[in-house]
């Protein structure tokens, strides 16, 4: 059986971009490019880690202006970045991990992901994100110890 | 534009009852109905929730036979089930509504699902599976009066 997504790797490269779009609109604070992103659809879905599931672009772009608004700032490295094309949909599942200042503390965080496109005449549009909180490994747990 | 998916009725009924068939696997802990879903290829992919995610069909397998293994019984209750037939590509997403014994513990827990799946000639196969904690609302919290 040889269903495993038959893609060009141009169509992979501009999924991976789209992707990449995602996660620099989020640490730009940046509405209007997070709205190009997505497909302005009634069915689209947005999980937010340990948030409600929100259906529909217009719930999506409301928790986007909620967190942009209290977020001072917000790095994003996507690691472990999976793509696969399947006809008119991308899917990408990648770990998110996050280093945020909101309100006054500053936190980190790792977050499983999976992002959903589809394809579309100006490209890969957003149409589902599922980020949720995954283990955390401290590389240098604090001892407690000033040496 | 219209690029909400066009479905036969038929279709999205067997996507559902390809959802529904996860949720019976899992509740009568069936490893091989389990395996039968699954599309059994190197880059599916599963997050139950808090693990890391797995990839590939032989890890996936391998969580499910730990899950059963270490589960007296679950009950799952989807609801929120929203379907999507896009060209081969099968996008369910549901609230898991779950009750559990999981050694000498009861447990009550939500999840977020998004479960994907892959249309074959045998019928829709899961390829992805991510759950993760949902907010819980409890109707009925305990006062700590007994009346």
């Amino acid at each position: 059986m040889t269903l495993e997504a038959r893609a060009s790797s141009d169509d992979r490269k501009a999924l991976r971009e789209a992707n990449e779009a995602f996660y620099k609109a989020l640490e730009g604070l940046d509405l209007p490019s997070m709205e190009r992103l997505w497909l302005h659809s009634g069915w689209v879905q947005c999980v937010h880690p340990g948030w409600e599931a929100l259906v529909g672009w217009t719930a999506v772009q409301q928790s986007f202006v909620q967190i942009f608004a209290s977020t001072r700032w917000i790095r994003v490295t996507p690691t472990g970045v999976h793509v696969e094309v399947m006809g008119d949909v991308g899917v990408v599942s990648c770990a998110e991990n996050i280093t945020h200042k909101s309100d006054d503390d500053i936190g980190l965080a790792v977050a499983h992901a999976t992002n959903l496109f589809r394809r579309t005449p100006e490209g890969w549009r957003m149409i589902h994100h599922h980020a949720s909180p995954a283990p955390v490994r401290v590389t240098h747990p604090f001892t407690g110890t000033v040496q």
